[in-house]
């Protein structure tokens, strides 16, 4: 079972997200160590050629990943991301963006996980981005 | 000798870039391979601990290697980011951000540099950020 | 239907990689984008902590993405990689590794894909380590 | 001043590290989280085009921040990889590789640096790779 649910995720984002507020990112659906996640696209994103601007893509698998470890620890706001390698693979649509993310590893002190980012509509063509996180988990007070 | 001043830069960013127009990012220096970029910071930024969140940090970086690149390329518009990775070394303070890139190869196909971000003032406490990426550049037309 | 056999992959390694030739790597199933491959546990392999040699988990990874590379494109030997980020997320057991591999993107220039090594046996506590690599494809001659 | 000598360096090595003995890797030089490393070309390590093998690239890489690492914190033999991450830029001569490598970030728990490697004599033609790595240091028995 999921150790946090999508509703408590918003209210993390609310209180403490600006970015993800922001750039209206929003969680689908949780399971264990897996979520999905949601980019809905603005005209503000785009870049030259009509598409979205890559540090919007990396923020949004940066929350996906942090979502799916949250799924299996609970609300710990500040493990936090040491390492995110971003695969730029396919130029992404004017659309909205989702994010199919999944744990990888859960240690004590690190977790690791990836996440495959898709413009909505077109998932058979293969992802756009493909993402891996590191992220630091700070030793229970 | 740089192929493109900050100024031609500035111009294309104002033309394509809405990301870096809306963020301010700015470059203060261009060599040869090489540039100097800033993220003036906004509270607006801020994630949780009062920090510069790291879609703009990932977003600096990726515009600093690519003034690099084409301050030996041109005003090559189109060449594209393939891989980004960030290593997130510090919590960078709420100020600026200044970024230090340099093009460590220009290949044909590829070009692949990197850059370290710190904030401005603490730059003896060594970098908040280290970035690597590869571009894509497209065969001549 | 892959565009190689692993008979062809053999034969290639005798003729063509001398370190997986040393090593013994062997190739145990090739699908459309996706191949099985095993290192064969030796004792020379060994760090301490009795665990295999993170080179060798390495060499691995890059040899089962580009076998699943080939299955999509036939033999094209002088593909070469560009890029490999391995996180390493458990001690491996001095045993066989096995590497599933899938081709997540293959472009006219670039290919990328993923891997994940096991321990033999030891499958249902999560990979040894996750690898992406990035090929670059030469143009056709 | 480095916390670590070469001597010592290779006395561990010796104990504990095969891969290095049986490839010959040797340290020149160490600063104050720098190092200088060798591997000596032998005809065993080529491949397709008479270069240097992937694997012992990214095991002279991995073995040189660790030297780094070493240089700061003394002789810790179980800290261990997390993520290396290595870009090749350019075909290695079949020629000695040499790496230079410096130590970016050393936490509490988390080091990571940096190396480039070049061949021998050709260093004015850019290093041959560029790789990044990540250290998990044990907590203090």
């Amino acid at each position: 079972m999921p150790k946090i649910t999508p509703e408590e995720i918003h209210e993390l984002i609310e209180a403490a997200l600006p970015f993800a507020v922001d750039t209206g990112m929003t969680v689908e659906h949780i399971g264990a160590g897996t979520c999905r996640v949601r980019l809905p696209y603005k005209p503000v994103f785009a870049r030259p050629g009509g598409t979205v601007a890559g540090p919007l893509l990396m923020g949004l698998a940066d929350f996906a990943i942090y979502v799916a470890l949250l799924s299996r620890i609970g609300r710990v706001e500040m493990a936090v991301t040491t390492n995110l390698t971003c695969n730029f693979l396919r130029r992404p649509k004017p659309a909205d963006v989702i994010g199919e993310a999944r744990l990888l590893k859960l240690g004590k002190r690190l977790a690791y996980g990836e996440v495959s980012l898709f413009t909505e509509g077109e998932e058979g063509q293969g992802p756009v981005a493909h993402v891996t996180a590191t992220y630091s988990i700070p030793p229970e007070g």
